[in-house]
């Protein structure tokens, strides 16, 4: 068989996922398996032991990053990385992480049957808890990167109260500091997409250029209490239909324009009583967008909007950022490593961003980064009904397969 | 003197206003006075006392209406009412309800101290739980209208599960059927607007023409829940996003009319979290007009909105109508009489509807009726902050009486 026509077990993939995700079972096929619970535990385990026929080295690092590295042809080069994170959302679902860790446990096990070897050193990840069910996002990721540092995470404390370090211990995933010898040339990460996109338009494969920045606001309009019968209308300062025209006319600016999303997911209404005209209502809105430019005009154009509806609604106005993440774009090379890929399997695909972030988002800080997407039913994730078929997490592999030899041949 | 130029005593009028408020007195000028509360039943003595050197006859029918009568020299003619409530809401203010009672005491005072006679009877009723603190409104003008009968409300109990009839003992004014020779010729009652129409147009009196109709409707929005940052726009079912278009075109709709009001007082939104896509929304809309078609109308021009634009937002909607009065529309005579009172008198006024609903709006039903409003300040009531000047109430109560007298008169 030539390399070229070489794919993955498709069948085993999905046994492997679907034995995983008997390790924090919920109901109706969920998984709960929060980061450095009893659960990551065992999870960490059982990978552990499927993956060891497989490397020639692991290690742990002091936040629990677990490392996985099979040598290359040449010691000299360094190594390429790929992987993504066994925990997952309270009630989240079998995909979401846990695709893109045995996906590359399905690539080792493909190319040790096929007596491949790469040049570079190839070597799986899987990131210390990236879900926020306990703690805060992509701690591992973030230490890896230097965003953190490794006593900040292991001394942070759950919404329960645990204890990060405490916890690692526990599941017995305390480790040490990387050896500086390590040297990292690119990471790839496989993730379903959680979005609608590909399902959409009936394309297999996402060749992700970066993550959308993010902002987030707190919007706060206080207007007049009042009788609902007996202030008549020009004589009204009423909060929520002040918010209501503000929202309006934000997503009215935000569709002219081409990518983007806008999302007020929040509202509180004060008083919240039938016959009374509301005087107080704060909003939180989400704003997205691949663009650094375009997340600047928007927050001006919302600014601005917001500013002028409350003066003619007789409102007083304030707005809060609460954060600004500007956009990430993935290194050029990998993206087009990922295309050739796809392209050379006859899988449709499209360059596209990510809407959520993800721990490549934070490797891309200091390693040439690269995602690959694959379809998901109804773009739904962190719900037990998350779902992807066996031929869609077939060609998703099959993808990273050749990318990732592809980037160690190199 | 002449009795064109007869006026009340403002400065005897506001005393007693002030002393009534030290009944259920509640801090910064507040008065909690439920119905039915010991309170009420001090209130209602006071009142009693008060009244009984200018009046010649006291009832208490079944559920605790008080009628105070005053004979005229012509025993044969039906006798004029005129009255309000002297319940409050809990933490309400000094004016609402009281007022119109303590204005006829002021009124039997005048005529009394004048010794000016009347051909028709006169009386005040004070009507038994028109706020709705307790139990239902207005339960005591309707069951003297019959749209209740007297065992309905004795049985029924408040919020607190306490009975009506129970507690009407309690405070001592459980009393009798009335006789059926008493025949009323017309009712007037003396109100503070509750809004700030009067107030803004530095008028003195409003004459009420009726009430507004009201109807109250529930809209419930279906959309899908989804990722804020992963979903495209287009592909969206937004129910905050279907809700805020809603409410924006439903007050277009409403600004276009000449009179009318509408509000939308309360919204639940699901999951309400930051990052996800409403998935549902639930809002509570009030619209009121003074017109029974425009009321029509509006229902049928907002059911219209709501059903194209949830289609367009890919959201399901439901509309549940709770409740649906007609407009009020007081006796044209009534309204004749007052607006000639007010016009001798030389104060400044309108003709306008009321916006809340009030005893009178019942009485309506089956005896000619008539308002007259007083302005308050910044249209504020049912809170402490409720206020009338001494000059404001003084121009009503003058109104009231030359109205009155020029009834029981005629």
């Amino acid at each position: 068989m030539k390399f070229n026509e070489l794919t993955v077990n498709s069948s085993r993939l999905w046994e492997s996922l679907m034995e995983m995700a008997e390790i924090g079972k919920a109901p109706e096929n969920g998984v709960s398996r929060p980061a450095l619970s009893k659960e990551d535990g065992k999870a960490r385990d059982l990978l552990t032991e499927w993956i060891k026929p497989f490397v020639d080295e692991m290690m742990v690092d002091e936040v629990g990053n677990m490392f996985f590295i099979k040598h290359g042809t040449n010691s000299d080069l360094p190594i390429v990385l790929s992987g993504s994170h066994l925990d997952t959302q309270l009630h989240g679902g079998r995909f979401d992480g846990v695709l893109g860790v045995l996906a590359v446990l399905e690539v080792l096990r493909t190319l040790h049957e096929n007596q491949i070897l790469l040049d570079h050193g190839f070597g799986l990840v899987n990131w210390s808890n990236e879900e926020e069910a306990r703690f805060c996002p992509a701690m591992g990721s973030a230490v890896f990167s230097g965003k953190l540092s490794s006593e900040q995470v292991l001394d942070c404390r759950a919404s329960d109260g645990s204890h990060y370090g405490t916890c690692l211990k526990q599941i017995g995933y305390a480790g040490n500091q990387l050896p500086s010898s390590l040297k990292v040339k690119a990471y790839l990460e496989l993730h379903i997409e959680q979005g609608p996109v590909l399902e959409n338009e009936n394309l297999d494969i996402g060749v992700v250029t970066g993550a959308q920045g993010q902002m987030t606001m707190d919007v706060t309009l206080q207007g007049v209490a009042g009788h609902a019968g007996t202030v008549p209308m020009r004589l009204r300062a009423d909060a929520l239909a002040c918010a209501s025209e503000i929202i309006s006319q934000c997503r009215s600016i935000l569709l002219k324009k081409e990518d983007g999303v806008m999302t007020v997911g929040t509202m509180d209404v004060e008083p919240n009583s039938r016959s009374t005209i509301p005087s107080k209502v704060v909003f939180g809105m989400d704003i997205r967008s691949p663009h650094s430019e375009s997340l600047e005009q928007l927050k001006n154009q919302f600014t601005e909007a917001i500013s002028s509806i409350s003066q003619k609604h007789h409102c007083t106005n304030n707005v809060e950022i609460r954060s600004f993440k500007p956009p990430t774009e993935f290194d050029d090379s990998c993206i087009e490593v990922i295309e050739s890929a796809a392209k050379k399997l006859q899988y449709g695909y499209k360059r596209m961003p990510s809407g959520a972030f993800h721990d490549a988002c934070m490797v891309n800080e200091i390693i040439p980064t690269g995602m690959i997407f694959t379809p998901c039913l109804n773009g739904i994730s962190h719900h037990p009904s998350e779902y992807a078929s066996q031929e869609q997490l077939f060609k998703g592999v099959n993808t990273l397969l050749h990318s990732l030899s592809e980037l160690c041949r190199k």
